[in-house]
């Protein structure tokens, strides 16, 4: 499985009143994300955001792990940052996809609200196994990607359900499960 | 289903020596455990520790968000945190839970590495759903849960497994996996 990409979406994605928004990175995200990512053997989890200040502190936390005190302190963390990397924009991650994997990027979105059409895990699970084409899945912040990236992407994934109504996992859990359907060993 | 019920033990377990110790509360565990386990029907979800400290912590962020400013600013948030509570012991979530049911207390440890004998997911999905009695699932913090724990609980569930031999996820990350696993809808 070496065709599987994850990007964490911080712009455009909705706030709380819907407006399109940049929200902040959290650290939480950056570690939770990258050993889930490691975990189920994703190539590579991009961070997106366009705001420089941001950007520093995503490449702080990166140097730290990667490179620094960190790096010797949790080795393991090290595995799981490894794989961890920071683009300005979405598009910015499909064309270094692109180049890398040589192969037509299937853009795939999620979300925790129905759409009209969307993919089953288990027809994805399959189509993505089956097919040498790079996938890269997109999550959101906030309250959700932007409707203008989930209207050019490729697939729309179900969203995730329990036996109650309650749909208000944070995305950290959103991935995880996301990740465990689509590539978790039963 | 309304028999299921989860622990985050933070005495005893490991740290990264081996020693068993207390761990400290994080924050993030409250918030993502809360909204995994209500998304998925969890009647309750204990937060475990003996530190007066830490409980007093604890208590200020649960009312925060059961009655202070928090239940106002985001009510889907109180929703989850009204299924969290606070226990200085694994043995007194235990008692609360037979007195509640007045059912047998099932105990089913977890953790990320393997033991002789474990309960696969599917068996103990098929399990929990056809019996009344009561199962409380165990997450350990730190390096997981002790070993005195886990040998008198009733269950071992299987470790997570994804395709590659990587097997560090958070605890916020596992509990949602394993949280799906048992009684996720497709």
């Amino acid at each position: 499985m070496n065709n599987v990409y994850i990007a964490l979406l911080h712009y455009p994605v909705y706030n709380k009143k819907g407006d399109v928004v940049t929200t902040a990175v959290t650290n939480m995200d950056i570690h939770d994300i990258s050993r889930a990512a490691k975990t189920y053997g994703v190539k590579r989890f991009y961070i997106i955001t366009p705001l420089e200040q941001q950007r520093q502190f995503v490449r702080r936390i990166l140097h730290h792990w990667q490179e620094g005190y960190g790096a010797c302190y949790n080795p393991w963390r090290k595995k799981a940052l490894d794989i961890t990397s920071l683009k300005s924009t979405l598009e910015d991650a499909v064309r270094e996809i692109k180049e890398e994997s040589e192969a037509n990027v299937n853009l795939v979105a999620t979300s925790a609200s129905p759409r009209g059409e969307s993919s089953r895990f288990e027809e994805l699970r399959e189509k993505i196994s089956e097919n040498k084409e790079a996938y890269l899945l997109v999550f959101g912040t906030g309250w959700g990607i932007a409707d203008e990236v989930i209207d050019k992407s490729d697939y729309f994934i179900e969203p995730i359900r329990g036996p109650s109504n309650y749909n208000h996992l944070s995305v950290r859990s959103a991935v995880s499960i996301v990740l465990d359907r689509l590539f978790g060993e039963r």
